[in-house]
């Protein structure tokens, strides 16, 4: 048994998809249950102030395993390649021997044209990597099947198979839908299903199975090493859950929502084309919150309940003692909030996550079961990983910084005071052809600090919300001739953020450091009389 | 005969090394003998306000050669490594059959790390373009070999040495060496020698040298289609010319010098450091101009002697019937300016280059002979050169635009009303530790339209300079109090530029254009009740 609590070996990254910052009772849902989030927390440190750097998966997700800006890994939203050239976590921990593997969902598009350009055997161990944005797939999963796909060589599809559950997607037409009364079918993809228990026994569901997975990664792996990745895809929609989780909460357990008629008054061009989406559409009609809703919680107290017992797996190991868990979203979930669905835009609902670190070291005692409110994001965790395994962190890479001093109580030290996040509304006609942008001139770029949240918008005017007077920001000051000064500070800020990109990856700090004594040496003298 | 002048088949792409835009007679320079690039110039269009996107060697070419403004590029300065994820000239060609090489220098630094990370065996043809930044090496020379330095395998070292010239590194010792009265040897790169001959026959220095190469290699390729970089390294320092070049010109015939004493009382912190800098000490003492700048004329007109031989050869060929010929510099040479030498900052001297393009297609007839004033960049060759070749300009990568349009006389479709220059003061310790900025902080980025140039400048205040009452660019308007709104206006222009940057190079716009079609296609219809 160890019980060495001096090093840390291992990193557990757990992130839930689509896990909005105050669906969890930590963070002060009134009866949504999440006990073994809940310890997490009082093991820990417990962010507040935790934001993304994109509000879609991809975006999202490649910043953090980057440890980058969007506009630095140039993922722009979903489903673009992640460039080959981009380094991830993988290729910071692998060259010192530690394992990185995934077990879940990552939304890594794999960059075929630049692997097929550069001449890289996409089937070799190494251009697999490649292939998975630098994680080993132990147990990938992205989910999202659509009905009718036929799903071969999906492991979890495998699975679901091997337990009798027989289609070409079992994934969608029995994990992630329902049986009516009448015996028929109900897709999950159909929102109204949502309160209907998905046609799997809980213990076949994609939490449970993905969990035993990690059990198994850290049980072959012993004492060496390792990152693993734990990517649950729930509680992203279809929002289906399996019983008992299916009718564990009612209408009378979700938030109140968050809207105001005057959002709709004379909305931002781009916020008003968000607003048309379907799914805006959707959980804008009278029942559909109540309908959903109580199916996402159950999805939560379902990922609760098996962290509780991974946890209880890694105390049984001793795991516990020298490994490093955190616990995050990639983005919220509007959910009617806003008069909106899904995600694509910046209210706080979509761009702040949770986000719990556990440092077992007797250096963070300290803050155990404390809050910290420091502006944090995303690209922050690549470096306190690297940093836990006192390992470097290239600076002509990494844009985000350690959170281990936070837990070890320097607060002082912290001196982040926005957060950025970004998105394209190139993909969604419905906002970008009643526009008229092309498609390269649709960025939206949103900087908030604890005052202020502005998006700059492509040719556009600027959204602006006053986050002390408008915390549930309902009124766009973006027009406001009050506001003028506002929004050229927060211009300036957009600016120098610009500026501060690392793009230039090819030559380290060190190197550019020493440039000029090294060329003195190499005899390049130059000018000289 | 090829006497057709419908289509063009190749691209000659000629670029000299750190030539001024105002050292050519067509130009306007008074005493200079440039008569067979005046040729060129009364054959097609001179661009009178052609500016490069770096105003050092490396990142300038770098963007010559992807389309793309540095900061999308990421080779943000010399020797900073290409990343091997960037499309070059050569990946847009040699799909569709055109073969394109360099006869010369590019300045290319390979990404060998890239290439190791992702098992890119460089020795392979394929691994071999991408250490040469796309080109085929069909006689790569990048010169700058320092005194003392063992040359080997360089193939023109081992011509000079065939010729008789024997030592470890005959490129200096020969090549950009003189003999002084008593037989002592004198490096090139002590400017003071700068009149004498170089201890080569004319015929063996590189200009000559390269140009038959580049003859070589069109013979070589016959009919089938190609895209040639002949790129000399003159008249780039060392200022050394074999005779009878050496003595071509005197003190009498280089221009004025262009500096005033008020730049100097209280400059920039950024310029003062430049200032300080060996060569711009060297370039301001007495004497120096009239010693080096003849010398760099006698280059130049070897260049052009050389051009003219060239240009009778395709004429005998056949060859000037369907070759688009552009004859441009990477940037220009302080040579004593602004109190300068060298390059690296922004003043028109440095960023402002020649261009000329020749259309040999009746198409372009009617512009023959005449002087194009619109605003252009480097990076608007690719684009010129695959729309000249009827090849695909793929709009994800390419933030140029063709100049062919302006050579068909369509100067109202051209809006580019602004260009765009990059550079970093990282590498100069006597500018960043003065400063005592951190390497990742030290971007300066000019924006320049036909009345302001603004340099942003990372953690200071900008430059600017008033172009219409001030052309000469003595009065940095900066810190003006006056000029508030003007420093405004130019922060929103590279505000905008900056969104503008196509960084996103994973999926094509049209694959953007139909995401939504082909995503309902695919089954994934969202938020449906």
């Amino acid at each position: 048994m160890n019980t060495d609590r001096s090093k840390i070996k291992n990193v557990l990254f757990i992130m839930a998809d689509q896990l909005r910052w105050d669906y969890l009772a930590c963070a002060g849902h009134p009866t949504l249950k999440t006990p073994n989030i809940d310890a997490l927390a009082a093991r820990g440190v417990r962010f507040t102030n935790a934001f993304v750097q994109g509000p879609v998966c991809g975006a999202s997700r490649m910043s953090t395993y980057t440890g980058r800006y969007v506009t630095s890994h140039g993922s722009a939203w979903n489903f673009v390649p992640l460039s080959v050239a981009q380094k991830t976590l993988g290729d910071h921990l692998r060259p010192h021997g530690v394992r990185c593997a995934v077990v879940g969902k990552t939304h890594v598009e794999a960059d075929d044209e630049g692997a097929e350009r550069l001449g890289i055997d996409t089937a070799s161990p190494a251009g697999q990597l490649l292939m998975h944005g630098g994680f080993e797939p132990y147990e990938r999963d992205d989910g999202i099947l659509p009905p009718g796909f036929k799903a071969e060589g999906n492991r979890y599809c495998d699975y679901l198979r091997e337990q009798g559950y027989q289609s070409d997607n079992p994934w969608h037409d029995f994990a992630n839908s329902s049986l009516g009364e009448d015996g028929t079918v109900h897709s999950g993809w159909n929102l109204r299903w949502a309160r209907e228990a998905a046609r799997v026994a809980e213990e076949h569901s994609e939490t449970p199975y993905m969990t035993r997975r990690a059990m198994d990664f850290i049980v072959e792996q012993g004492e060496k090493p390792w990152v693993l990745h734990l990517s649950f895809i729930k509680p992203h929609w279809p929002y289906v859950a399996p019983a008992p989780y299916h009718d564990m909460y009612g209408p009378q357990d979700i938030l109140p929502v968050r809207r105001d008629e005057t959002e709709r008054a004379d909305p931002h061009p781009v916020y008003r084309g968000f607003m048309d989406y379907t799914p805006s559409q959707t959980f804008s009609k009278e029942g559909v919150r109540e309908t959903v809703i109580p199916a996402y919680m159950g999805l939560i107290t379902q990922i609760d309940d098996h962290i509780g017992h991974l946890m209880q797996f890694l105390k049984d190991t001793g795991r516990d003692k020298d490994t490093l868990i955190v616990f995050t979203s990639d983005h919220g979930d509007y959910l009617g909030d806003h008069w909106m669905g899904e995600k694509e835009l910046f209210h706080d609902t979509i761009v702040k996550v949770p986000l719990l670190v556990i440092d077992p070291r007797r250096t963070a005692d300290n803050t155990r079961g404390s809050e910290c409110d420091a502006m944090v994001e995303s690209i922050d965790l690549l470096p306190t990983f690297l940093d836990a395994l006192q390992l470097p962190q290239p600076q002509e890479w990494l844009e985000g910084q350690s959170l281990l001093p936070l837990l070890q109580g320097q607060q002082k030290s912290w001196s982040k005071d926005q957060v950025v996040c970004e998105n394209t509304f190139a993909f969604r006609d419905c906002v970008r052809l009643p526009i008229g942008a092309p498609v390269d001139r649709c960025n939206m770029t949103m900087v908030r600090t604890r005052e202020w949240k502005y998006v700059h918008v492509d040719g556009l005017r600027p959204m602006l919300f006053d986050l002390i007077n408008d915390p549930c920001e309902i009124h766009d000051l973006g027009a406001s001739p009050d506001h003028a000064q506002v929004r050229e500070e927060m211009q300036r800020r957009l600016l120098d953020w610009l500026f501060s990109r690392r793009r230039t990856t090819g030559i380290t700090t060190e190197g550019i450091e020493t440039w000029n004594v090294r060329e003195l040496k190499a005899g390049i003298d130059i000018g000289v009389w």
